[in-house]
C-alpha cells in the first residue's frame, strides 16, 4: 500500500527550529523524520523509521556476510561487572546511574547509592555472555554484534542526531585465542564497514586513531570528511591518514650540547608574550647568525587536567614558542603520564589554578635554570608534572622564563639544564607538516567519526575472567576486538551529505520511498490515474508516498516533495490530457514528460540504478 | 544461508536453571534463546532474536492493516510530563528515575533531585506528539503505535520474561474527535489483536476488564488461559467472560424491615471465628425456620491500604460471613473510595493497624448498634472508612459483631440500624456463581494478560493540553484510546503453550526456522548430502537450521533439536544408502522415510501448511 500524505503523520515546517544548526538537524526536523523530545533525545516519525531501518537493514547484512551473529543486550546493566573493570568510575558524569527499588532510601527518600546504569557500550556484558557460554578454544573465534540504544550523558549534546545522549550504535566484538585469528576478524570488519559505507554512498574514510609512525591497524576510525565535524584528521597525498590526536612529530635527532656556553639570565621587563620577548630579545642580545624567532623561545603552558573522579590536577607543556597547543590532543595523551584509570577533560588553567600554584610566574614560567634546582617537574620545587614537545629534544637551547618577574634566561639547555617527566604530542598540527611515515605534506581536514574498529586485547577478559581451555588444555585468556558504528549518527551524516536549499535528497538505498508521486490539478480523473499509478507502482515492487491530500495546492505540494527527498518525483497533473506524467530527478532537478504507460518502467529502471 | 550448529552462538543445557520454574523460562534458557543478566532483565541469543523479530513482524503487519503508523519514541524521558499527568508520583517505587548531570548534587554527591524516567508506559509522550503536530479536526483520526523497550521496577520480577523489568510492549494509542471515530478505533484494534493472535497460534479470549453487567467494550484485556497466569477471569457458558476484578454481584432487591424485630444484644463468649459464631448462635439463640449458617452472619474484615504516595490507611469491609475477601478484586476498586489518584496497593492488616484503632476489637467487629451510634464508617467512633459488599442490601439483617469482647448483636438491619461508606465488589467469586448477564454459571480461570485494549478519554489530552481546532473552528479536547500488547510476554506464552518434556515446540509462524536438518553418522557422503540439501532447502526460501557438527553423537544431536523445537526435523543418516532422509513432525514425533529428492517439496508442503 502506498504512504498516502492524507494520512501519514507528518506536519512539515517551513521554518528551521531554533536550536538547528547544521543542515541535517534543521532538515530532518523540518521534513519531518524526527522530533526533539528531550536534549540530544529525539523521537522517530514514520518517515524517519523507514530510513533507519533500512540503514540497519544494510549493516545486519554486512555483519552476516562475515559470519557475525547478532544477539540484544539490555540497556539497564547492574552494576557489578563495570565496577570490575573500572568503568563505573571512569565515566564520571558520563553515564545515567539508577537505583533500583533494592537499595535503601536514606531520610530524605533519595537511595543510598546507584546500582544500574543505562550502558554507553556494552564490552563488559558481551564479555560476560561468551564467558557464560563458552569455554573451550574449539567455540573460537566467534563475533556477535547488536544494534542497540545506548546512553551516554553528554556535556553538549549538538547538531541533532550527530551527537545525542540517547542514540543507536552497532556493536560487535570478536573473540579469539590467536592474535591471527583477531587480525583477521579486525580485517573482516574493516572491509565489511567499506563496503557499508559503499552502500549508502557516504564517503567516509578510515583514518588511523592512535600513534605510531606507520600508522598501524591497531584502531581505525571511519571519518566522513565534512566541515561541521568535531574531529580533526590529516592526510597527505601518499594516503597517510591519521586522526589529528594520533599524528606523530618526527622527533629530531638529540643534538651534542659540549660546546654550548652556559645559560644566562637577563632582565626582560614587560615581556609576558612571545611577541614582545621575541622582540626584547633582538635588540638587547641580538644573535650574530640571523634573528631570533619565536621557534627559538620554549612557551611554558599551563593546562588543568580534570581527572575521572572528577579531581582537577595542573600541569605544564613546554612546546616551542611558535607552536599553538591543541588542547584536544593534550585530552588524549596527557591522562597516562599522570596515571588516570580512564578519560580525563583538559581545560586552559584559570586565574584559581595559578593562584594555587605561586611557584608559577605568569608570564615568565620556566623549568628552573639548572638541573640540580628544578621548578617545573615532578621533582621541582612546583612539584607540577613537566611534559615536552617532541622537538625539546635533548641538547637544544632556549630563551625561556626564569621564574621571576620581567626575567628570562637565554641559552637554557635542555637535558643539560633541565628535565622533564615526559614527551607528549601536544602542538596542533599544520597544514603542510611531515607526515610521519614520510608520504608528504599533512593536510588537515574535519570529519565526523561513523565508527571505530580496534584490537581491545585482553582487558575486558581478564577483569572478568573471560578464559577458554587451548589445545593443550589449559586455561587461556580471550583477545578481543571492538567494532563500533553509529547508526542514527550515520543518518544524520547521509543527510548532511545529501541535501540542497529546498531540502534532503536521500540516496536510494536508505530512501523512505522509491518514488514520491504528487497529484495536482482539478478533475477526478487526475486522481483516478495518479491512484492507478500508485498501485501500479507497488506492484511492481516498488514503494510510494502517493501524494493524494485534495485541497493542498501544487506549489506546497512540489515544496514537500523536496523537502522529503525520495530521488524521484512523478507528477501526474497538467499533461495527463496528452497521456503523460513528468518523471523527475530530486537530485539533479532534471524532468521528463514519459507517457503514462511508460512510467512504471521509467521508474523502476531509476529505482534499480540508484540501488 | 543455513544456521550452522558448528558456528552458532548456542549452549544448549540439561539442566532447568535454579530460578527458572515455569516451563517456558527453563526452555527459553535451556534451549539458548534467552539469558538472564539481572532479576527481570534478559539478554537475546541468536535464536531468542529471530523469534522476537517474527513476532514483532505480525505484530507490525496487523497494526499497518488497521492503519496504525509506526512511530518510535525514547526510553529516557523527563519528567514534566508525567507530573503533569501525576504519573509521576503515581507510579512510586514501581518506575526508574534518573538524573542527568544537570541536577545539583548534594555534599554526599547524590543528585539533588530525580529529572528524568525510563518509561513504563508512552502515553504522555504520544499525547505531546501529535499536539506537537496536530491542530486541527482535519487531521484526525490518528492511530500511532511503536514496538518499544518499557522498563517498571516490579517488586518480585518472575517467570523469565512474563514479568520483567526491561520488556518490550507494542503500544499504540488513537486520537479522535467523536465517540464514534474512538470506538470504530477500538473495533479496529480489538479485530486486529484477535487475527495477531489467531496467527500467532495462541488461544487467547478477550475478557472484560471493567465492572458493568453487560460487559460493555470500554476495556478488555487480551487472557492466556494457563495454570500459571497471574490473571483470574471467569467466563460463562453464554459467552461472558471477564476479569475476575471485574466480575459483578447482582445484587439482591432491598427488603422491607418494617416488621423485623429490633437487634439485641447476646453475650457470645468465645467466637472470634464465623464457625464457633454460628455454633454458638445455634446452640444458645436458635433460628425457628432453619438453622443459622455463616451466611447469616456480617464479617467484617480490616485491609491495610498502601496510597500512591506510601501512606497506609486502614478501612473495613463487611463481607457474608460465608464467603472470602478476595484483596486483588479489593485493590482493583477500593482506590476510588478513598480518593486515590493512582494504584493502591492492598494487604491484611497487621497488628499495628489494629493497634492503631483501639476502637476495632478483633473478633468482635461491627458497624456499631445504631445509626445515631455508629463505630464504622467515616462519620463512625473509628473514622474508618466502611465499604460492603453489594449482598448486605439495604433491610437485610446481620448477626455481626458489637465491639465488646465476647459480644454479638443478633438482627442488626442493614439501613435500619447501620449504614456504609460505599459498596464494593470484595469477595472471591465462586465457580458455579450466576452471571451477571445471565448467562448461565461462572467458571474462574487462570490467565496471563498478554493485551489490554481501552478508552482512555480525555485524561491525557486534558492534562497536556491536546486540542484541536473543530469543524466550527472552536478548540475541543482530544479523547483518546491506548491498546497495549506485551511482545516479550507473548513470545513467553507461545513457549509455555508449545512444550513437552524433550523441549519447544514452536508453531510455524514464529519458528526460528522451517526445518532443522541433522547429519548424523560416519561418512563423507552423509555430510555432503546433508549440505547439498541445506543449499536446496533455502533456495526454496526455506529457512534451515542445519546441525553439522562432526564430532556430536546422534543423541545430543537429536536432544538438542527436540529441545530448540524447530516444527520440522530432517535427519540425513543411515537411510541415505537407500536414498531416503527422516522428516520428522517435532509435536507429534511422527517420522517418515522420504526419497532424498522428494524431501525438499516434502518440507515445503510442511512449511506451507504450517504457516
Amino acid at each position: 500500500m502506498p504512504i498516502r500524505l492524507s494520512q501519514l503523520f507528518l506536519r512539515t515546517l517551513r521554518d528551521n527550529p531554533a536550536d538547528a544548526e547544521v543542515a541535517s538537524h534543521q532538515l530532518l526536523v523540518r521534513a519531518g523524520y524526527i522530533r526533539r523530545s528531550a536534549p540530544g533525545i529525539y523521537s522517530w516519525l514514520p518517515l524517519g523509521l523507514k530510513v533507519l531501518g533500512k540503514v540497519e537493514q544494510i549493516v545486519r547484512e554486512e555483519m552476516a556476510a562475515i559470519g557475525a551473529q547478532e544477539v540484544h543486550f539490555p540497556a539497564l546493566l547492574p552494576k557489578e561487572p563495570y565496577e570490575a573493570t573500572g568503568r563505573w568510575e571512569d565515566y564520571g558524569d558520563n553515564i545515567f546511574r539508577v537505583a533500583d527499588r533494592k537499595v535503601p532510601k536514606d531520610e530524605a527518600g533519595k537511595p543510598e547509592e546507584f546500582n544500574y546504569l543505562l550502558a554507553p557500550t556494552h564490552e563488559e556484558a558481551f564479555t560476560l555472555l561468551v564467558k557464560d557460554l563458552y569455554t573451550s578454544y574449539k567455540d573460537l573465534p566467534v563475533s556477535l554484534y547488536q544494534i542497540q540504544t545506548k546512553y551516554r550523558d553528554e556535556a553538549r549534546p549538538r547538531a541533532g542526531l550527530l551527537r545525542g545522549r540517547e542514540f543507536i550504535m552497532k556493536d560487535s566484538y570478536s573473540f579469539c585465542l590467536s592474535e591471527e585469528d583477531q587480525q583477521a576478524t579486525y580485517d573482516a570488519h574493516r572491509a565489511a564497514y567499506v563496503r557499508i559505507f559503499e552502500r549508502l554512498g557516504l564517503p567516509v574514510v578510515p583514518v588511523n586513531a592512535v600513534s605510531g609512525a606507520m600508522g598501524g591497524s591497531a584502531s581505525e576510525e571511519f571519518l566522513f570528511p565534512c566541515a561541521i565535524g568535531e574531529d580533526t584528521f590529516v592526510e597527505s597525498e601518499g594516503g597517510y591518514r591519521a586522526n589529528v590526536e594520533a599524528v606523530t612529530t618526527p622527533a629530531p635527532e638529540p643534538i651534542d650540547h659540549s660546546g654550548l656556553p652556559a645559560a644566562e639570565v637577563h632582565p626582560t621587563p614587560g615581556t609576558d608574550t612571545i611577541e614582545t620577548l621575541v622582540q626584547a630579545a633582538n635588540e638587547n642580545h641580538p644573535r650574530q647568525d640571523r634573528p631570533w624567532t619565536a621557534a627559538d623561545t620554549l612557551k611554558n603552558v599551563v593546562v588543568a587536567v580534570v581527572m575521572p573522579d572528577g579531581e582537577r590536577r595542573v600541569a605544564v607543556i613546554g612546546v616551542p614558542g611558535d607552536r599553538d597547543v591543541d588542547l584536544k590532543r593534550v585530552e588524549a595523551s596527557i591522562g597516562e603520564h599522570l596515571g588516570a584509570a580512564g578519560e580525563v577533560a583538559v581545560e586552559a588553567a584559570v586565574e584559581a589554578d595559578l593562584k594555587k600554584n605561586p611557584g608559577l610566574v605568569r608570564g615568565y614560567i620556566g623549568p628552573g635554570l639548572s638541573l640540580d634546582t628544578p621548578v617545573l617537574g615532578e621533582e621541582g620545587t612546583t612539584g607540577l608534572t613537566y611534559l615536552v614537545d617532541p622537538r625539546v629534544v635533548s641538547g637544544s637551547s632556549w630563551i625561556t622564563g626564569a621564574n621571576e618577574h620581567d626575567k628570562h634566561v637565554f641559552g637554557l639547555v635542555a637535558g643539560r639544564d633541565f628535565g622533564w617527566d615526559g614527551v607528549i604530542e601536544a602542538v596542533a598540527v599544520r597544514d603542510g607538516a611531515p607526515s610521519p611515515d614520510g608520504s608528504g605534506p599533512l593536510r588537515t581536514r574535519r570529519g565526523i567519526e561513523l565508527g571505530h574498529i580496534f584490537h581491545l586485547g585482553t582487558k575486558y577478559a581478564e577483569a572478568l575472567g573471560l578464559k577458554v581451555l587451548d589445545e593443550n588444555g589449559k586455561l587461556s585468556t580471550v583477545t578481543m576486538g571492538s567494532y563500533g558504528l553509529g547508526v542514527t549518527r550515520v543518518l544524520a551524516a547521509i543527510a548532511e551529505d545529501n541535501n540542497d536549499e529546498r531540502g534532503l535528497i536521500w540516496p536510494g538505498a536508505v530512501a523512505p520511498a522509491d518514488v514520491h508521486l504528487v497529484a495536482t490539478g482539478k478533475g477526478e480523473e487526475i486522481y483516478e490515474a495518479a491512484e492507478k499509478l500508485a498501485a501500479d507502482l507497488e506492484a511492481q515492487g516498488l514503494t510510494v508516498i502517493y501524494d493524494d491530500r485534495p485541497k493542498v495546492s501544487p506549489g506546497v505540494k512540489f515544496g514537500d516533495a523536496e523537502l522529503v527527498g525520495v530521488p524521484t518525483i512523478v507528477v501526474v497533473g497538467r499533461g495527463l490530457k496528452d497521456g503523460t506524467v513528468e518523471v523527475k530527478d530530486r537530485r539533479s532537478g532534471e524532468a521528463q514528460e514519459v507517457a503514462l504507460e511508460a512510467a512504471v518502467s521509467t521508474v523502476a529502471e531509476r529505482a534499480a540504478n540508484l540501488k
